[in-house]
């Protein structure tokens, strides 16, 4: 992943942790494309100044994503859940029996209670 | 969800925000059942000092909770694999042809594609 889908997705995770002003400038960063001379212009705030702040947030982020690991979490969860699609859309392309169905129906709903269960 | 699974969760989600020693404070009464004269003792904390820090953390907890909203995504994604899991299992005990088969199949994929796709 690169570091502007990245620094992206923790925004949204974690940027309410941010100050306002903080959060401000790596929205317009990150989500909206601005460049540090055009956030500078915008805001009123020095080129050099934009960029400590951008560098403090990510930082920042970067830390309670290590602390937290959150996101890593959801996108743990997301994976297994795209393994379950998978074996659904496979499922629905071939022409079983109803008993082979059943079993593999059931294999498949084992999964997801599997899943259900490591996120209690 | 009564306080005690609430706070237990919560210390799951954010818990490593929290300084160790109120880290330490909070696992013991959620978690691990300890009284608050138990903690007191053990730690060589007043029973005054445990109470403060708990009431603290506990504050803090929500506080991140109020503003991230995670456990609350989480539990929605969960809530949403839960309804997949059910039709599965309806179209598992049901006894169908291929073709109706093939109907359920395909909007039990939509839900998950969805599903996948409010996360992104």
């Amino acid at each position: 992943m690169d570091k502007l889908t990245t620094m992206s997705i923790l925004i949204d995770f974690y940027g309410k942790l941010l100050t306002s002003k903080q959060y401000e400038i790596m929205d317009l960063y990150y989500n909206n494309d601005y460049s540090l001379a055009e956030i500078s212009e915008n805001l009123g705030i020095s080129r050099q100044g934009v960029y400590d702040s951008l560098k403090r947030s990510e930082k920042a982020l970067e830390t309670y994503e290590g602390k937290l690991q959150l996101f890593n979490k959801f996108n743990k969860q997301k994976e297994d859940i795209r393994v379950v699609l998978e074996k659904l859309i496979i499922l629905k392309n071939d022409d079983l029996s109803n008993n082979k169905l059943g079993i593999e129906l059931s294999s498949i709903i084992d999964s997801l209670e599997l899943l259900l269960d490591d996120n209690e």
